[in-house]
């Protein structure tokens, strides 16, 4: 291992949970981004599931969403639940038993692959926000590095939720050549200005912490704060109005209706949100949240391609979209979009709604409803 | 006028803007709050538009919503725009030709009624968190002692959107043998735990801000910053994933696309969603955006009335309730619930839809769909 990429692999994220399981690629060559800059190198952590095939023609590509890791699934009895839990594994939807799965940690991620917390090998100190900007294409762009180390030129299915949707669309369409079927879920084709709006007041409440400092956090306290309350917006806009109801109502915390006139008393909702905000402050970086939310928004599939229709024309693989009934953050209408153009376009498109009122987060929740979608997909795909 | 009615009238809030055509009542004894706790007293800065008939008997009071005022029409060519302007004024929806109608600043609020920002009387200083929680009751019962400071008995109609439709109803079910008719519009008739919790991320803004200092800023910055963030939010709440593809798109400000790779570039989303933010907090207090979002909070018809059916039985008189096809703060089922509810119980409800993509907003923009729903309502009430 070179100097240079010894130094890839250090991160300034004082909370990155380094896990056994994990593995590292490291591409020791500069690495041209999107932006037209450059990175002089990166690093991916990823975790495997499953045995690749003697014809290496069993993968199956998870990428993961805004929050999310390698860590998809757990690997043994004991191990941490994955974030996809319940979905990964011998005998599950996406089936160990015959797929060898990858779920990589994106690039700008900070669980393990190169962010803005790590360590820049030209500075010897966190890149902080002279990171550079990282698209979803950059993205899918390094896992194609990851794939070609390891000596994968096909992927049976690239599957993901979310952000992990947008990688997903965004495989087919940067390699065809590669990809033979694709699940995207939960996600749009171009991110609406109504995503983008809540992921800039996320971006403002970090800005806005005094422990921000331009970034430049990592030697003392981070923004916690600020990043607990874009954490709070966005969870908001993971769930829906009626799984509020259904999971909160207007219920109180510890409280009598006597204690009700005073701003210490919560409502469960409120304590709710405080508690996911103090748990994503835990393990994810501020910076990084940054990065990849301004990913998300500039998530365009036919920026550079000549428009929507035209970007989409390069998928020619059985596609099967999925929407959440109840999803405010993407909602149906825009997989829906996706369907109807690549129909138009004449490919293989179906679309599958998941009928739940847990909103955008149904991805993660309903893993009966996706299992059944997912293995019938599968196994028509043979 | 008495030492302490004057202490009463002053405000902290250095950015209130006292209008010539604004008058102030002031309540100069002690004023019992729904928490149990007392003010010593209170002023509400009102204006009023035409007249008031010798019988005392063409009054329409128009409650305000969160960030309005007492201004909700201008009163003279040149006189600045109110926040209902074109929908109350000669011939218009709310014709002042033949109303006389009173639009009070809420208490609790920052525009000349007692709020936070207010002088506390006992101790010659702002109140700040001191302030004593406020509830929609509160507000609807200190509008009621100013009617009856103004030997108002009587009221034609109660028509309000919003944190206004929340007093419409409250007024109905407070003081029944008062209202005559009410029109709330895009209200529920308890706040949602959705709703609640886009309100608890804009006050962890405020709060989280360093200009803060618990409330006492008054001698220097004030939070605006966080009240900036605040209002982003709530932005984002009364408009529609629709409304902001049509205003909005994808465009970006000033940026060409080779721009695009920068936390400078903004998209037109985000640059609106500054705006909004910073001309908020040119007329805004911040502590009282923390007691107005927790006085909606804390709204439940029902509360302390054996529930929200019964406390929607003392509503006897005719109701017109209008909800927004596009509203995603307080959208149409919780209206059709507040009329549904009114029917069971024999009341002449009747529910209207302007259906719009503006969302929550529209009740502000959509003046032709409002006046002519109004003005049916209206003409039939005789």
């Amino acid at each position: 291992m070179s100097q240079e990429t010894a130094v890839m692999l250090q991160s300034a994220f004082r909370r990155l949970k380094r896990r056994p399981t994990m593995q590292y690629f490291t591409y020791d060559r500069p690495f041209r981004l999107e932006s037209g800059k450059t990175l002089p190198g990166f690093t991916l952590a990823y975790e495997t599931y499953g045995t690749l095939s003697p014809a290496r023609d069993n993968v199956v590509v998870i990428p993961h969403a805004l929050t999310g890791d390698s860590h998809c699934a757990s690997h043994f009895p004991g191990d941490e639940p994955g974030w996809w839990e319940g979905f990964v594994g011998p005998g599950l939807a996406i089936d160990t038993d015959r797929y060898f799965v990858i779920c990589a940690n994106v690039l700008g991620g900070c669980q393990g692959s190169t962010g803005p917390a790590s360590i820049d090998p030209r500075t010897g100190k966190p890149y902080g926000m002279r990171f550079p900007m990282i698209t979803i294409g950059d993205m899918v762009r390094a896992q194609r590095e990851l794939l070609r180390h390891l000596g994968i030129e096909k992927i049976r299915v690239v599957v993901g939720g979310s952000m992990g949707g947008m990688q997903t669309l965004e495989w087919a369409v940067a390699f065809p050549e590669m990809v033979e079927a694709i699940v995207p879920i939960a996600t749009p084709g171009r991110s609406s200005p109504q995503s983008i709006a809540y992921n800039e007041v996320g971006r403002q409440a970090i800005m806005a912490d005094p422990n921000w400092r331009g970034g430049d956090y990592y030697d003392g306290e981070g923004p916690d704060r600020g990043l607990a309350i874009a954490r709070m917006i966005g969870m908001i806009t993971y769930q829906s109005d009626e799984s509020m109801w259904n999971k909160f109502g207007r219920e109180l915390m510890n409280a009598t209706l006597d204690e009700l006139f005073s701003f210490s008393t919560q409502f469960q909702v409120e304590s709710y949100l405080h508690y996911q905000g103090k748990k994503l402050v835990e393990r994810f970086d501020a910076n990084t949240y940054l990065y990849l939310t301004r990913a998300l928004d500039l998530f365009d599939l036919g920026r550079g391609r000549g428009g929507f229709k035209n970007a989409l024309s390069r998928i020619r693989v059985p596609t099967l979209v999925i929407g959440i009934s109840s999803d405010i953050l993407y909602p149906p209408y825009q997989q829906k979009e996706i369907v109807s153009t690549l129909r138009e376009l004449g490919v293989d498109a179906e679309y599958a709604e998941i009928d739940c009122p847990y909103g955008h987060d149904g991805f993660l929740i309903e893993a009966a409803k996706v299992t059944e979608i997912l293995r019938d997909f599968f196994d028509r795909l043979g």
